[in-house]
């Protein structure tokens, strides 16, 4: 199979929204009329991101979703992305599989394939994906105002949890495992939450690389500090409902570790004022997203950790850092 | 150096047009009214589409200007793009040079970095370009109709008459490889031209896997067929031009087979219909880019050659592809 029938066969289908698609030297996109375009690119490198055992339908759901999630974070409503692809070798079957699990994603959040490129080279996946906000409306990071709370959507930390069994570092009972790899290998982007807290976040990003990490950006684009309560931290790790007889491997200190510094989570981490938060519990019930309040954004610099009875904790929870 | 310290120092500037620039989850553009935004993505992998020793400077150059020649494909003007880097490790006399290749291009044409991704890897860089063009007026694949002039501009063959010495498979007087290889590793985007052939080119793309490979995807997506003659084909490839003496050590049937099927050159390939010549003359003029006349599209499908007498010229040349 060459190059153009593999583009042919797996990545062209027609366009309802765009302009033009996948098959000319360009794509054409038309935003409609007060509207922004949102644009996040994401790169996926084998061994690094995933396994090369990957199943490969789980690969093309994540490659999409840990953009959509981008697009998420600022508020953007999802319209296309482009796909640019490198593959040792043109393995059908593998391409079935991602290319299914890819446009499976993509047809849920009605975001079109316009375009890309395919190449011979090792494993990497490479989406830019495009979303429409109307002008102004964007979250962004800089925001957070001292007195917001902080919120975080659905489960944090989970992914680490499965990516520490994976290799090997600890052991999880097998309902557990399979739980926690699905978060690890199919994160949900919250893009309906996203659009959901347009006007009422005052600041958002999502969580990639560790909760705690991820939040100093957006104290230090706000110019602010927070205090962060580790009470309801603990709660965000779905693995700590699980039965403590059957977890006897990990301690609360693990989950923790998890939980603020773990890493492929793709939840919305953001902040909004106290007056909204009526309408904050609405757009997370409208998007069928739980949200936690974990603290609030404070004037003070830098970021504090707090027990259920307002104590300091200790800690050095550090961020992933590709190049440290 | 760290992943944000590598994106800051090197990768990140204030934005002039864009409305949001790195920094966030998403960059935010904001094309002008009645404008449509072209959108291409390339990836370049190391060995595959440049040696591992390679300038990184020209390389910095290259990636963008890959994707230029797409956005000039299509008579689209560079608004913005986005970097998506995997790197062995932070070398930074690597990132410098890259980085300024890059930039000095981008700064050429007024095409701002607004995101993109960092990430570990083997080498591998993905760039994904946006334009605007007036909507309807891009320079598609599919307008070629029979009686058309069929253009080339600049030079073609020589980035694969450099390739080929590169490789050892021949050799080339040394100031003949300095003047290819600059070819190969400092390909010129047809931006200005592009922008000038709106309205006048009937169908247009780039060539960048070998010129008659590419006419192909004209052909196909514009019904026709053509009639190319190999006395004009034969003047693309500026090593033509070099003093025969020199050159005992490659025979005209190579250069006609890099012109035809060499790749990488980055030229506008375009159609236009007759009553457009001197239009197209004056665009070419306009924009400081030669183009050469080298056949007419015709109404019988199927691509030929012929000689300066009008004879059939019998040709196998195979286009680049990936996964042949």
């Amino acid at each position: 199979m060459g190059e153009f029938d593999l583009i042919a066969r797996y990545f062209t289908r027609p366009v309802r929204h765009a302009a033009l698609g996948v098959g000319d030297d360009c794509a054409l996109l038309a935003p409609r009329p007060g509207m922004q375009l949102a644009i996040s690119s994401d790169m996926l490198v084998e061994g690094r991101h995933f396994f090369a055992d990957v199943d490969p339908e789980a690969l093309g759901h994540k490659a999409l979703a840990v953009n959509l999630s981008d697009l998420a974070a600022c508020g953007a409503r999802p319209l296309a992305f482009t796909l640019a692809l490198a593959l040792p070798r043109a393995d059908e079957a593998w391409l079935a599989g991602f290319s299914k699990g890819l446009l499976s994603l993509a047809d849920a959040h009605g975001c079109e394939l316009v375009g890309g490129d395919t190449t011979q080279g090792p494993l990497n996946i490479c989406i830019t994906v495009f979303g429409e906000v109307p002008a102004g409306q964007a979250l962004l990071r800089s925001g957070a105002r001292a007195g917001d709370d902080i919120y975080v959507s659905g489960t944090v930390g989970d992914a680490r949890l499965a990516l520490e069994a994976l290799l090997g570092h600890i052991h999880l009972p097998g309902e557990l495992l399979a739980q926690a790899r699905q978060r690890l290998e199919r994160p949900t982007p919250r893009v309906a939450l996203g659009l959901a807290l347009r006007g009422l976040a005052s600041s958002a990003m999502d969580v990639s690389d560790g909760l705690l990490g991820d939040f100093g950006h957006i104290l230090k684009a706000s110019g602010v500090g927070a205090c962060i309560r580790t009470d309801e931290t603990i709660k965000l790790i779905a693995a700590g409902a699980y039965p403590s007889s059957a977890t006897g491997q990990f301690d609360q200190k693990l989950l923790q570790q998890c939980t603020l510094a773990g890493g492929d989570d793709y939840e919305l981490l953001f902040t909004a004022p106290p007056q909204h938060r009526a309408a904050v519990a609405a757009a997370a019930a409208q998007s069928q997203t739980a949200v936690t309040c974990i603290g609030q954004v404070q004037a003070e610099p830098g970021l504090r950790l707090v027990d259920a009875q307002g104590q300091p904790v200790e800690h050095r929870f550090a961020s992933f850092d590709h190049f440290a």
